[in-house]
C-alpha cells in the first residue's frame, strides 16, 4: 500500500475518533506528511493531554476493527456548503469556497464524512500500524492573525515491524535533538522574549565549537586558493534593485533609514563580493577568483517555522563566489563538488546528490541555462556521481546541484549548494579581460560547503549526539581530583596541557569522584583524567575515554603523543 | 609665546587678509586648532584655489609686516549687533545673540573688526612663521542643513624651524594616509555611493591583514583565559531599554521593525554577553569571566565626520567583558593593561596612558567610583605606569584607562581603554554565588585591547606607511620569473612555499625583471624571489628584501628556516 494514502486514510478515521470523542471538534485539514500525517482541530474548551491521544489511539481502533469502507461521493460546491454550515464545520466551509471547480468530492467512513480529493485505501483495516504522537499548536492557514488549532501528529507504516522500527528512530532522535543536547552541554541560548526569535546567543563550548569548525573552514579554503573578503552587514537598497532582490524577495529583508536612504541588513552577500570583483579590471589569467567569507545574513522567517538552530532569522553561511571564464566553468565546479565532499567525509557524514534544473520562472537565455547544466552534469559525471534530477527546482537565476548530508541515523539534511548563476554578471555589467584584449562577460558559482554555520552545528549535534569527535569537543579532557589535595597537582597538569593547545577543564568541586565521572560522561567529554595519591606517587594519569571506560595509566607526554595522533587524524 | 593665542591670532590676520582681497565675504568663526587655526568663510560666488591661498598668504604678510595693534574694547549687546548688521556680517549677528551676557568683546587689527573673546598677540608680527594649509567645506555650526561655508586651514608656530618640522611631519603623514594606501595596496573600499557611507569592503590583502591580527587576538585571549562567545546583529529594543542606551544613545543606533517590535543593530556587544553571563549562577570560584568576541557594531555619525577607516559607521571591535568580584577587580585589571601593553608592543606602538575620572553627570554611588577609581590606580600604580589624569572624561558608569598609541612619526591614536562598570550588573541585575553562600553583584570591565580592527587597521597603515612586518604582511613573497621559460620552476618554487604556508604571489606578466621589482617595491611586498636560468641551473633563489635590496642566493630550504624566524619572531 502506497505509505501516502495509507497514512492519509489513517489521518481520517483519527478525525472520525476525534468527532465521536469531542462533537464539538471543528475540522481543519489533515494531509500525510514525509513521515505521517496530521489533523488540526478546533476544539473550544478542551487541551488535549497525552492521554486523551491513547483515548483518541483506541477509538481509532475500534472503527478499523468494524473496518467501515471509504466511500467516495460529489457534491456541487454549494451542496457541500450547505452540507457543512448545517454541521457548524467552518473551516471546511471556507475552504470549499477556496475550490475554483463545480464540484468537490466527499469521502465517508461511518458517521464521519470530510471534504477530501482522496485517493484512500479501501477499509479501515488497512491502518493495521500506526501511532499517535504529539500534539501542537497551529496557525489555520499558517497565519499568525488567524485562530491557534490543535494539531495532532501521528504516523503509519504497512507493517507493525515498520512502525517500530520508525519509533526507535524517532526515539534516538529526540535523544539528539539539538535543542535538548544545546542546553545540557550549554552550547547555545535564542532568548526569544528578551533579545527576539530566531537569533542564535553562542556560550563558550558552543563559540569554540563554531571557532574550531570556523578555522578548520578558513585553512581548507585558502590551501584551495580561495581569497577571503569582509564586508559590512548593511548596504544601500540600490545592491539590491541591481541584483533584483528588493522586487521578488522583499518579505525577507530587513530595512532601516540612514540619512533618509534605505538600507538593508544584508540576506545575503553576493553583491558585496561582486562590488569587490569589480573595483579593478580582471585579466582571464587570473580567473578563477574565489572570494570566501564566513558572511552573516538576516532573512525574515515566520515565528512559527523557526525551529532551533535549523530555522533561524540570522546565519552564517560558508559563503564563496567564484567568478570565472565559461571555459573553466566545469572545473571549477570539480573542484568545488570535491572540496565539499572532503568536508562531508571529514565530519563523517554520507551524502546524496540532487540536480535542481531550471524552473518555470527563469531568467536568462536558453543557451545559457543549457551551457550551465551542461557544466554541472559534465563535472558531476566526469567524478562519477550517481545522482538524481531534481526537475525544475532550480533557483530562477542558475542551475543547482544540491548535497544532502546522511547523518548516523540515516536521516538527511541540507548541505552543499553549487549554483551557476548568468544573471547577476550580468545586471552589475561584470567583465574580465578575454586572451584576445576584448571584455567578456565572466560566469558566476555561488557555493556553500557546509551550509549556514548555524544549520550544519544543529545537525552535527544530532549526528554525533553531541559527542563530538576530539579534534572539534569544546573541551577535550576534564582533570578529576579525587580529593582537595590532588587539586594543586591537577592545576599543574592543566597548565601543562593548556601550554601544549589542549582544551583542559578541571573539577574541582567537593564531588565524590564517581559523580564528577558521571558529570564529565554527561558532558560527553572524551578524556577524563582521574588523579589520586597512587598517581600523583607513580607521576602517571588514569585516563578514562568516553566511550571505552578505563584504558589505563599514562605518563603525561605519552598521554599528550596519544592526543596529538588522533586530533592530526581527526578521528 | 603661547601657540593657541599664537595661532588664533594668526587667523585674524588671515581672516583681516581675505576680507581686503574679497570685501564681500561673510565671516564664520576661526579658532585655533590642535595642530593649527581654521576660519570659515561665505564668499559667494568664488570658491577658493591654492592660488588664492598664496595671494592671501602674501597679503596677510604685508599685514604682518605693519605690525599692527591687537586691540581690544567691548559693546553691549544690542550695539555690537547693529554693528555687525550695518557690515552684513549675519553669521557673527547670529552669535552675538546667542551669548548670554550683556557686553560682548571685540578685536581690531587695522580695518579688521572681529567678535572674540581673545586673548591675542600683542602686534601682528607675532606670526612670523606660519603656513595656509588647504581648504574644505564645512556646515555652519556643523549642520548639514545650514549653508556650506568655506574653510581654510593653516598653523603657525613661534620659529621658522619648528615650523618646518611640522610641515615636513605633514607631508610624511600625507605619504602615510592609509586611505591613499589603503587604495594603492589593494586593501579596502569604501562605495560611498553604491552601498554607503563608512561602511568598510576588506579586498583580499586588507581581509588577509585583518585576518592575521585577528587570528593571532584570539590566540592572545584564548592564552589568557578568555572564552568566546557570539551574538547576533541584531536585538530586540528592550535590551537597549534595560541598559539605558534607548535613551540618551538613540541618536546612534539603526533601528527596524520585525514582527511589530522594535529591533536594534547593535551599536554596542555588552547587553549580549550580560544574557550569556545570566544564562546559570555563576560561583565565586568560577569568577572572573571574560567573555570575548571580535564583535561588529553599528553607530551612526553624520556623514561630515567620516574619515577612511578611523571615523565609520559599522566597524568590529576585539572586545571582551570580564565579571568579576570587587575583590578580584584590581588584579584583573592588571592583567588587562598588561595584555594591551603586550599588543601594543608587538605592533611596535610606543603609547601613553591616561585616567579618565568622574564627569559631572554620573550614575551610581560615590562609594562604589571611590572603589572603581582606586582599583584602576592601584593597578597602574603596582605597574609604575607613569599615567595623566584627565578629570571628568569617564565614562557616565565608570572611570577608565585610555592607553593612546604613539606611531613611527609620533602621532598619537586612540588604542585600548579599560571601564569599569557597577551600573549594568545592577540594571540587569547580575549575581554571583559568594563563599558565604549569598548573592553579590559582579563588577563589569568593558576593554578592548586595539579598540576597532578597523581604527586600528588605519593606524597600522600609516604606522608602517604600508611595509607590514613579514607576519602580517598579506603578501610575504613575490616569485618573478625572468622570462616565460621559467615560470614553471617558479610555480613549483610557490607552491612548496605555499605548504609551507607562506603567503606568496607569482607575477607571471610578460615585463622586465627591472619592472617587476619595482612593481614589487611598490606593494611593499618584504621578500622577491628571482628566478632566471642561473638561479635554475644551480637551484637557488635569488632574493631581494624590501629594505635591504639583493641579499644573495639562498637554497629553498635555507629561506624558508630563514623566513620562518623571522616570523616566530614577528619582527
Amino acid at each position: 500500500m502506497d505509505l501516502d494514502i495509507l497514512r492519509h486514510s489513517t489521518s481520517h478515521i483519527m478525525a472520525a475518533a476525534v468527532k465521536e470523542l469531542y462533537p464539538h471538534a471543528l475540522l481543519g485539514i489533515g494531509p500525510s506528511i514525509e513521515e505521517g500525517f496530521y489533523y488540526d482541530f478546533d476544539i473550544p474548551g478542551i487541551t488535549l493531554s497525552e492521554e486523551d491521544l491513547a483515548k483518541i489511539e483506541s477509538k481509532m481502533r475500534e472503527i478499523i476493527k468494524k473496518n467501515l469502507p471509504f466511500s467516495r461521493s460529489e457534491m456541487c460546491k454549494s451542496e457541500a456548503v450547505k452540507f457543512f454550515e448545517d454541521r457548524g464545520e467552518k473551516y471546511k466551509v471556507e475552504l470549499i469556497k477556496e475550490i475554483p471547480d463545480e464540484k468537490v468530492s466527499i469521502y465517508t467512513t461511518g458517521d464521519f464524512v470530510d471534504l477530501c480529493k482522496g485517493p484512500h485505501v479501501k477499509y479501515t483495516k488497512a491502518a493495521k500500524a500506526f501511532k499517535l504522537l504529539h500534539t501542537a499548536g497551529a496557525y489555520w492557514k499558517g497565519l499568525e492573525t488567524n485562530p491557534m488549532l490543535q494539531r495532532i501528529y501521528g504516523t503509519a507504516f504497512n507493517t507493525k515491524e515498520e512502525l517500530e522500527t520508525h519509533l526507535k528512530r524517532l526515539e534516538e532522535a529526540a535523544k539528539r535533538d539539538h535543542r535538548k543536547l544545546g542546553k545540557e552541554l550549554d552550547l547555545f541560548s535564542i532568548y526569544h522574549e528578551e533579545a527576539g526569535a530566531g537569533l542564535v546567543y553562542y556560550h563558550p563550548k558552543g563559540a569554540m565549537l563554531r571557532f574550531l569548525i570556523e578555522d578548520f573552514l578558513r585553512k581548507e579554503h585558502l590551501k584551495r586558493g580561495y581569497q577571503f573578503v569582509v564586508i559590512p552587514h548593511i548596504a544601500k537598497i540600490n545592491l539590491w534593485d541591481t541584483s533584483g532582490h528588493s522586487g521578488y524577495y522583499k518579505e525577507n529583508m530587513y530595512f532601516m533609514e540612514i540619512d533618509k536612504q534605505k538600507y538593508v541588513l544584508k540576506p545575503m552577500n553576493c553583491p558585496g563580493h561582486i562590488l569587490i570583483y569589480k573595483s579593478k579590471l580582471h585579466s582571464y589569467r587570473d580567473l578563477p577568483i574565489k572570494f570566501f567569507e564566513l558572511g552573516t545574513v538576516y532573512r525574515y522567517e515566520r515565528s512559527g517555522v523557526l525551529h532551533g538552530l535549523l530555522r533561524v532569522r540570522g546565519f552564517t553561511q560558508d559563503d564563496a563566489h567564484i567568478f570565472t571564464t565559461p571555459e573553466k566553468l566545469e572545473n571549477d565546479i570539480l573542484d568545488v563538488i570535491n572540496f565539499a565532499f572532503q568536508m562531508l567525509k571529514t565530519f563523517g557524514f554520507e551524502y546524496e546528490v540532487f540536480l535542481s534544473t531550471r524552473p518555470d520562472k527563469y531568467v536568462g537565455s536558453d543557451e545559457n541555462w543549457e551551457m550551465a547544466t551542461k557544466a554541472l552534469k559534465l563535472a558531476m559525471e566526469k567524478k562519477e556521481i550517481d545522482y538524481k534530477v531534481d526537475a525544475g527546482a532550480g533557483v530562477f537565476y542558475g542551475p543547482k546541484i544540491d548535497v544532502k548530508m546522511k547523518d548516523a541515523i540515516g536521516r538527511l539534511w541540507q548541505g552543499p549548494t553549487i549554483q551557476v548563476d548568468f544573471n547577476l554578471p550580468e545586471r552589475f555589467d561584470l567583465h574580465y579581460m578575454a586572451e584576445d584584449g576584448s571584455r567578456k562577460r565572466p560566469v558566476m558559482i555561488h557555493r556553500v560547503v557546509l551550509g549556514s554555520m548555524e544549520r550544519f552545528l544543529g545537525a552535527l549535534i544530532e549526528h554525533y549526539a553531541g559527542a563530538f569527535p576530539l579534534w572539534i569537543a569544546p573541551v577535550q579532557a576534564t582533570i578529576l581530583p579525587i580529593a582537595d589535595r590532588h587539586v594543586e597537582y591537577a592545576e599543574e597538569i592543566k597548565e601543562r596541557l593548556l601550554e601544549q593547545g589542549f582544551r583542559v577543564d578541571i573539577d574541582i568541586s567537593r564531588e565524590k569522584i564517581g559523580l564528577k565521572i558521571r558529570e564529565a560522561q554527561l558532558q560527553k567529554i572524551p578524556y577524563m583524567i582521574i588523579l589520586g595519591d597512587k598517581e600523583i606517587e607513580a607521576k602517571k594519569l588514569a585516563v578514562r575515554a568516553k566511550t571505552e571506560g578505563d584504558i589505563g595509566l599514562f605518563s603525561l607526554d605519552d598521554f599528550i603523543n596519544k592526543v596529538k595522533v588522533e586530533i592530526d587524524n581527526r578521528a
